[in-house]
């Protein structure tokens, strides 16, 4: 490989606590200094999601913007990535930050299964969370949680409602997801190559399966999730 | 291959209707019949349906009786194969005919995008069906939308919420769930073998897809829905 890996930071989740680790940052200005930090240490992309005072997910734009300024200034260059997953809002709430015009949001292109309930991306969504990025520049990164994520997304981009040729993130080890399984990442990885030929990509453990899946991806070519 | 090919027929799905194809067997009656005509052609399974008087699916058990009596007499030795699909019912509704012992029940076993909504099989919705299904002596037959509903049946398989080896069905070529693609039925053909050996396997491809779904199945020592 000669090009540089990217690395790409999610500072947070959605998921855990101060109570479950009292290092997590949960404020924005825990994660601007979290982000600063994993700036510094060669992170290219920061992928950010925000909390309430309560620490619950939201999408509040208010947030989303205070942190995104922040990550301008403490980050200069640093690729912002804005969720629009769904645990932090329901339908187009989950977009509303696109406006603000960061450089990438994630998009979830299809529905499946997670530990306890339906992640839940019917097809209208789908459209009008493109729409919306693409309308306002932001470049997707398609979270695909299972194979015909990678068939969505290029039916997306056949038809012009995804404009560039389609980012693939591949997430693996969550529960009642996809797991993190090799001959899944081959296959994962055939279809990319069939459906996107040469474009970047990048995958994602979960959990205990992070740096598994940061190996086989640097190994194959691809850019990591940490 | 020397095991003699499997002809499973699905007499009416959930969709269509008499103003779509008039030929098309919505009432009980109309379905034993044609059922019977596609055992004497060869058919070793019927996959069915139940509708309304007004055409619209749904999964009363004593539709399903009705019908499950007729087969039995019309079709003797026949595997009869009733739908828990989601078209059908909501929740636990859709697994009420399990009780009538058929000899095989559908089991989707992950969520994903159908054409127009979100195809939702919540994971305590998958276990309660499939501890019916166990409790009540019926082989499921699992529907694999996407590549990692295969490794949820064997994850159900492994714990022992599917007592038997499972018997999956790819279902391939539904808009927004898994495209009826070379490059992906191989990928599912692959994690079956790599999940469950030489288990019997079947593909099922909609509408337009169907017949080359049953040449690349059948060639590939699977089975076939009609
Ligand atoms: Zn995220
Ligand atoms: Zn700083
Ligand atoms: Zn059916
Ligand atoms: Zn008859």
């Amino acid at each position: 490989m000669s090009d540089p890996v990217i690395i790409c930071c999610a500072i947070t989740g959605s998921v855990p606590r101060k109570s479950d680790n009292p290092a997590v940052p949960v404020t924005v200005a825990e994660q601007i200094e979290s982000s600063h930090e994993a700036f510094e240490a060669g992170a290219s992309i920061i992928h950010a999601h925000v909390r309430n005072d309560d620490e619950t997910p939201t999408s509040d734009p208010d947030r989303f913007a205070a942190l995104k300024e922040g990550l301008e200034r403490h980050c200069p260059g640093v690729i912002v990535q804005l969720s629009t997953g769904g645990r932090s809002g329901a339908g187009r709430e989950r977009g509303g930050m696109i406006p603000l015009r960061p450089d990438m949001c994630s998009l979830s292109v299809g529905s499946n299964n997670f530990p306890t309930r339906v992640y839940e991306n019917p097809p209208d969504l789908v459209d009008w969370l493109s729409a919306e990025m693409a309308a306002h520049g932001v470049v997707p990164e398609i979270e695909c949680f299972d194979l015909s994520h990678l068939f969505q997304a290029a039916a997306l981009h056949a038809d012009g409602r995804l404009p560039q040729r389609p980012y693939c993130q591949f997430v693996m080890g969550v529960r009642n997801a996809m797991p993190a399984d090799r001959v899944a990442f081959d296959a994962m990885l055939t279809t990319k190559r069939h459906l996107f030929g040469d474009a970047p990509w990048c995958a994602a453990g979960i959990g205990r399966h992070q740096l598994e899946l940061n190996e086989w991806a640097i190994a194959a070519g691809g850019h990591a999730r940490t």
